[in-house]
């Protein structure tokens, strides 16, 4: 499995075409709907652009990195051949039976096109249609990530989900907070050891464990007057819920 | 400002006990309502136990470590003393008149008794009801941590609301995402690299700019489908609320 196309020019297509030409995979074409994106990144890649389904190359594998309601879409134009797609909540069922050797391999990480990672420090979630497809995208993930499971779509799934909770929701929390200390002239920067221990806790704790703050402790008076202190509603709101969720759950 | 005692023997107070002892500080005593406590963390601190509010020595500085709802019970106790409370949501003016030097000297940290941390990478925030004692506090903040700063109460509230958020709330979906992979049989630490990166992007760059995931996509398929998949009421209510003040946030 030495030649790939990349089907998707966004975040995830990028980066993991980058790891794949520094492992020495040849990636033969690009597709983006839109040319100029696909041209833009064939050009990193060493690769040549396309925007037709209709004219991809016969290669040892095709991997389709885009938006989760476009895939069915893709799908439908390609032919048979080796394929895999990239999403953490899209099932493998995705595939119909058109294809011999179908796929998952789903990169657990966030992605930003300008900001450099490692991914051989990137989980790669495995799933394939047959055994033999298993081994060879497996062997794949292998050569880029040392972390590499295989697992169920409804298990990928669950991870997605948790994934989302975990990078995504906890993100926003750092988005409020810096909103929050901009109105009040104080900087963002401040945070940053208290953000820093909070993950550094993960390393050895059960996060449910090492909770603390006003929610942990039950302290309605002081949650109370931090509702009072929030200007936007619907920021209040998400102080509300998740602070109610925390006294419930050390209940 | 050599002789100081503790009010409180709980997380922050054992933590800034240890630095200050460590920073050859004197600790004289160490009150708790409970002597069995007072007398664990005086022993550590090689100073003397105490659960007697009204038998406190006479000292350079006392320090309460106590909860929100309790500092003003303890303030009540107390005679005239130079005085600061370590909390980040109560007022300086909680002292009423009777003090004549008072202030706060409030670390922004997330403290668990048993986690070890540096007390010279956390941010310490002082007030002070007049210069000088200001500037004596600052120079005690000084010798335990590197991050020194002088904030209004109104400031430092809007600060630890900001601090609830980024540590307590997002721990709290570290915590979720680690209940939902138990049910699927999934181990936490796979989501360890995702998380370090989402930490690691803030260095640089603002949250806001950042975000990725399908709230940030606004892939509405993708949330329902999540939600349709969350069994637990209040966790999906959470995942609906947050996703759409994401989605608000870039609209």
């Amino acid at each position: 499995m030495k030649s790939i196309t990349l089907i998707g020019s966004g975040n995830v297509a990028t980066h993991l075409g980058l790891a794949l030409k520094k492992n020495n995979y040849q990636i033969i074409q690009v597709y983006s709907r839109t040319i100029v994106n696909a041209e833009k990144l064939a050009t990193i890649l060493n690769a040549d652009a396309t925007n037709n389904l209709s004219a991809l190359k016969t290669v040892d594998l095709i991997i389709i990195s885009v938006k989760d309601n476009a895939i069915i879409k893709v799908i439908k134009k390609i032919n048979n051949s080796p394929i895999v797609h990239t999403s953490g909540s899209v099932d493998l069922t995705i595939f119909g039976d058109k294809f011999k050797q179908c796929g998952v391999f789903y990169p657990l990480q966030t992605f930003n096109k300008n900001i450099d990672l490692d991914f051989s420090n990137i989980p790669i979630c495995i799933e394939a249609n047959d055994k033999e497809f298993e081994l060879k995208i497996k062997q794949l993930a292998n050569c880029i990530s040392n972390r590499v499971l295989c697992m169920t779509s409804k298990q990928r799934k669950q991870l997605h989900i948790a994934a989302v909770f975990s990078a995504n929701f906890s993100n926003h929390m750092f988005s409020i907070a810096e909103d929050l200390l901009n109105k009040s002239g104080v900087e963002f920067s401040i945070l940053l050891p208290l953000i820093q221990q909070t993950i550094k806790k993960l390393e050895k704790n059960k996060a449910k464990n090492v909770q603390t703050g006003p929610a942990r402790r039950k302290d309605t008076a002081i949650i109370q007057d931090h509702l009072t202190n929030i200007q936007d509603k619907d920021i209040r709101d998400i102080y509300h819920k998740i602070s109610e969720n925390i006294i419930k759950e050390y209940e």
